[in-house]
């Protein structure tokens, strides 16, 4: 799951991104962070004077030269503020999905990272293969965490999306009145070829909303547990009439979200 | 990248499926080939009298009972012929990229299969990290031939994409003069804020049309590479503000496709 733009692969065309915790000020002169350094001199082998993209706590685009090297240490100076197209999706789109043997999630958040999700969310559910206990909840989240930011990083994103700690089924049901739209990918939906539900739910969207949408793991949701989030408002929709695995439905539904609310035309949403 | 429906994880609701190369006749006995034998008895560890999906090479789907097992062959009665919704795409697409590092191709391959892709050309490109000579050319067609067979059978697909040899970037040229649509997917544009051409694109297509899209690999494309697509008529489009790696751009493209054609009623494309 490392990152891969190395200077061989990448052509040279496009800087290199990273993200700085404070707002940036024009002149300013600042450290990147212990992980982006090495990334910087080690794996890009940059010199002093090469150039990269900085992102500040604002969401604030710079263009930074590479000032001083001292050992480990990188420092950058800000020279030059851009303006540019947002990288952002309109619509705040949380994934939350069972968890799945191997190295799934992984695969999710970096993937769903680089098509605009906004947030992560993973959730036990009654079908879940693997469980998470004690030091692996937080272990996960952070290597999770750690692999969106580079996820976010390399997609040229102006925010990090955030990983939650694992969430209980009823936590998640309690963390959804605070969205905007709920949804859940149902595949007994899907056999009953009510594709309209995903359109209908797109279009409903509003520049600004929040949206969860949830995921089963390998084993799917079961009845009692679709029955459970309709009764906290979520919606069914399907992704097709293909029977997606895991990993590869939120890609679906956050490529259709961009879809509709960045590369139609449709301004609002 | 193995098959990881295993009963414990499906929650069973779900019939496996298996393809079979003759023509099926309701009542007849079909023998498994051999790989998928292995699987149904040692992986999914059925039982005689236990029923599985059968997809012949009319693209007609049969329910079938397990028969008789004896060693490691399994023979399947025909008991049913299921008429139900297509699991194809309405155009058929073919996803052409660069040569990459680890097993890139074989997610593409795997998830472009349950996205609905047509067929899947691995191309020589300028900037390629990695390049396949001899024996490996036909040793890598082989393995992705396999993920994408096994990958159909998961997705319920009806039929299996075609895995070509490798081309080279001439003979991607020549090749493209059959297909309906060319597409070249392509960075530079994205910068340029030209994200209808890809809406243009999808509205254009028509059942039954073919199309070719070509990606680059890490490297991207080069602008010589680019120019002499254009000339073969191939046209440019864009996935959205975000960088996408190349493994995640022809899962956006292909999503987007069945969004557009299977999901918003439009019946014609």
């Amino acid at each position: 799951m490392g990152r891969d733009y190395s200077p061989e692969s990448r052509g040279g065309h496009l800087m290199q991104q990273y993200f700085i915790e404070q707002v940036g000020q024009l002149g300013a002169y600042v450290e990147l962070a212990k992980d982006d350094a090495h990334h910087l001199l080690r794996v890009m082998r940059a010199k002093v004077g090469e150039e990269v993209t900085l992102v500040d706590s604002k969401q604030q685009v710079f263009r930074a030269k590479l000032n001083q090297i001292e050992g480990k240490i990188a420092t950058l100076q800000l020279i030059e503020q851009i303006e540019g197209q947002s990288t952002e999706l309109s619509v705040q789109v949380t994934i939350a999905t069972g968890l799945s043997k191997h190295d799934k999630l992984d695969w999710v958040v970096q993937k769903g990272t680089e098509l605009g999700m906004f947030a992560f969310m993973p959730i036990t559910l009654q079908r879940d293969v693997v469980k998470w206990t004690g030091q692996k909840i937080s272990q996960r989240q952070e290597r999770l965490q750690k692999i969106a930011k580079e996820a976010a990083e390399q997609s040229h994103r102006q925010r990090i999306p955030q990983v939650h700690l694992l969430h209980s089924f009823k936590e998640v049901l309690a963390a959804s009145a605070a969205y905007t739209h709920c949804l859940v990918a149902y595949e007994e939906v899907a056999k009953a070829g009510q594709h309209e539900y995903l359109n209908q739910a797109l279009h409903n969207f509003t520049s600004g909303d929040s949206v969860l949408c949830v995921f089963g793991s390998e084993g799917g949701l079961t009845e009692d547990e679709v029955s459970q989030l309709k009764e906290h408002g979520f919606e069914t929709i399907t992704l097709g009439p293909r029977i997606l695995r895991t990993e590869t439905a939120p890609l679906y539904l956050l490529s259709c979200i961009s879809f509709v609310t960045e590369m139609t035309g449709k301004k609002d949403a």
